[in-house]
């Protein structure tokens, strides 16, 4: 469950000096070290699990349980005109630490803190739509397991 | 609980069509109708919630419970180098409908479908980061309410 060549791991377990949110049996909220805007906060999750597609409900519930009352904690405290929640899964995404983490920022207008889409794709048809979620139905979506 | 006048409440409501990836109590998973890359799926709560903040233990667990499934189902299906998992709150954030939801979107290397930071901010010591901290913990964060 730790790995000691993981950076959040070390965190999770002490060794390293880190400003703790909250600090719950599954999950850890820390200050990011980057505050772009004052209040960048992430929860993390205590097991060293990769990213959200590996991580089991029970962890799942624990980190975004409290990624939603540091969400609110954040607003409250900054009175921020948006936020944005990301989680970052694998290379492709950037993901940075290869520990479940999951990001809170506080957001200001025209900020490109997070910006999606160099240009919006063309829309497919409804059928092709269709066939999509046909496609990922069929993997099985019911349960974790 | 429900807006008439809010797009996903249709959705909820079954008025409008869509491709629905799952139909569960509180959430709601259905295909965007942008597919920069085939996968991009979306799940909303049926409760009409403007956004994360707002949102009940209950809503949060059912929508991120569902958000993970749906994440190692589109991983599953399509293989991508990565998955980014995103919610905008507010408008500073980009949060197009006023309706709780949670994307998530496959990743290909070098696509930035989800770009963070212009430029990369200075770090604050860690007095700065702590006396944050102090602020945020000081709202509150150990329950919803």
């Amino acid at each position: 469950m730790v790995d000691p060549s993981c950076t959040f791991c070390r965190i999770v377990a002490g060794e390293l000096p880190v400003s703790v949110v909250a600090d719950e049996p599954l999950a850890l909220a820390i200050m990011d070290l980057r505050q772009f805007h004052a209040g960048h906060v992430i929860i993390i999750s205590r097991a060293h699990v990769h990213d959200l597609r590996d991580a089991d409900a029970e962890t799942v519930r624990a980190v975004f349980d409290l990624t939603a009352r540091i969400a609110r904690a954040v607003q409250r405290t900054f009175d921020p005109e948006g936020l944005s929640v990301w989680h970052s899964a694998g290379e492709a995404a950037n993901q940075e630490v290869p520990h479940l983490h999951v990001h809170v920022h506080p957001r200001v207008m025209g900020d490109m803190v997070l910006d999606v889409y160099p240009s919006p794709p063309p829309l497919p048809s409804r059928d092709a739509l269709d066939a999509l979620r046909d496609r990922i139905v069929a993997q099985g979506i019911t349960s974790y397991r």
